[in-house]
């Protein structure tokens, strides 16, 4: 019979995340409410703009003052100047502005459009001049989460913050992981052999990337309305890493 | 209770693919071994590697003849001169070249390293000769599938080819959709508000390469042993696209 490898349950039931709001809490709450039983390789995944949005990581972009490179790029791109100083600020570089377009290096070390500040989905009447941030240190807040996880439910699960993101070359956006506690975000194969006995060629898989484009397929975009899965029955060896595991090192990098 | 919102099923049994097999006669036998019903908006996803068996995209490296530029990408590279050659011809383009590495478009527009050809998990003893190139038409692969499992199941079933690549800034391979039909490869939401009545800023979604990393954790890179599943519970508007239409075009690439 075909073993089903794969499960993917979207959590119900969570409501809007405010600043200060627990979310450690709402997911324990949201999986009991599931009937779902965590278990040692249980993976829940959750979505950034909650993680951002209990972090307190608004920016009033009334408040921000656009410098002159702001503006420059503001002129550049037709984006709002004070948003583009909000990107400036979260970046470590900018890799690319063309109209309608600003792709940075976050701090973290991620590439993303608009250094992944977020102006979709907020609460409404706020005019947009409240966008959202990432989470200051995203793999850190997965390791608080699953800290209080494991010991809910008295196990070893794995958390990853996820996002969507744009890619070079290929249009549309995936999930992608950019914080993540108790799995292997970048699984090392080296050493390993293929069928034929010779070095598999592909040494290195981006687990933790792959886990939350599957949870971003169940969550959908609306992800405000399904923020969390929990994704079953994956298997893996080799010790935990960070979403920044994922991150290619500049030097490595010939496409920047 | 949660809600199963995706389960991914290994299918189980499927021999070893030689040129020539029939890959819809044998994903129709593993489909009824697994015990699985297939329904609308199912999802069979099948390895690259078996779809180019079965045509016979081998290539024997001892036939092919570099020219003048294999030989300089390959001083350049460190590679097989007889492989550079074999990449050039399945190239569009050189997109980068440098040690170990040669980053190319292929003919049908994929960004890939080594333009996608295999040299991994091909049958043991062949000295390394014999490479494997992709698909030559990829969705039309997925066509053909498609239409034969819906006859046999009565029904529409979706199909994705599809292949591990690596990516621009982050470390790891996902899976990827190079061929699909009956599926949306390339969601379009415009049009579509987000929770607060604005205009989604995220318009385009990779739906088909996320469903490829979807199956491609639970084929694991074993995909010899495990080269197909089922991925069940999507739902989705929208007209299918095949997965050319996840192929950015050159015009809005910045990173090319």
């Amino acid at each position: 019979l075909g073993e089903e490898a794969l499960t993917v349950t979207t959590l119900q039931g969570i409501p809007e995340v405010r600043p200060g709001d627990d979310i450690p809490a709402l997911l324990i709450a949201a999986i009991e409410r599931s009937g779902l039983v965590p278990r040692a390789r249980d993976i829940v995944v959750v979505a950034q703009k909650i993680v951002s949005k209990a972090e307190g990581r608004y920016l009033d972009l009334a408040t921000v003052e656009p410098g002159r490179r702001a503006q420059e790029l503001s002129a550049l791109t037709g984006k709002d100047a004070r948003l583009i100083e909000a990107i400036l600020s979260e970046s470590a570089e900018i890799l690319r502005a063309a109209p309608h377009v600003v792709i940075a290096v976050t701090r973290h070390g991620f590439v993303m459009a608009n250094a992944g500040i977020d102006q979709s989905n907020l609460e409404a009447g706020d005019g947009g001049r409240r966008v959202l941030l990432l989470p200051e240190r995203p793999d850190l807040s997965a390791q608080h989460i699953k800290a209080r996880l494991d010991a809910q439910f008295r196990t070893e699960v794995g958390v990853i913050v996820s996002d969507s993101a744009g890619r070079a070359w290929r249009l549309g956006t995936v999930g992608v992981a950019i914080g993540a506690a108790g799995v292997p975000s970048l699984l090392d194969r080296r050493g390993e052999m293929d069928l034929a006995g010779r070095a598999l060629e592909v040494t290195e898989v981006g687990f933790a990337d792959a886990v939350a484009a599957a949870a971003g397929l169940a969550m959908g975009e609306a992800a405000e309305a399904r923020p969390a899965a929990l994704v079953r029955g994956l298997a893996w060896s080799g010790p935990p890493r960070p979403a920044f595991s994922l991150v290619r090192p500049k030097s490595q990098d010939l496409f920047r």
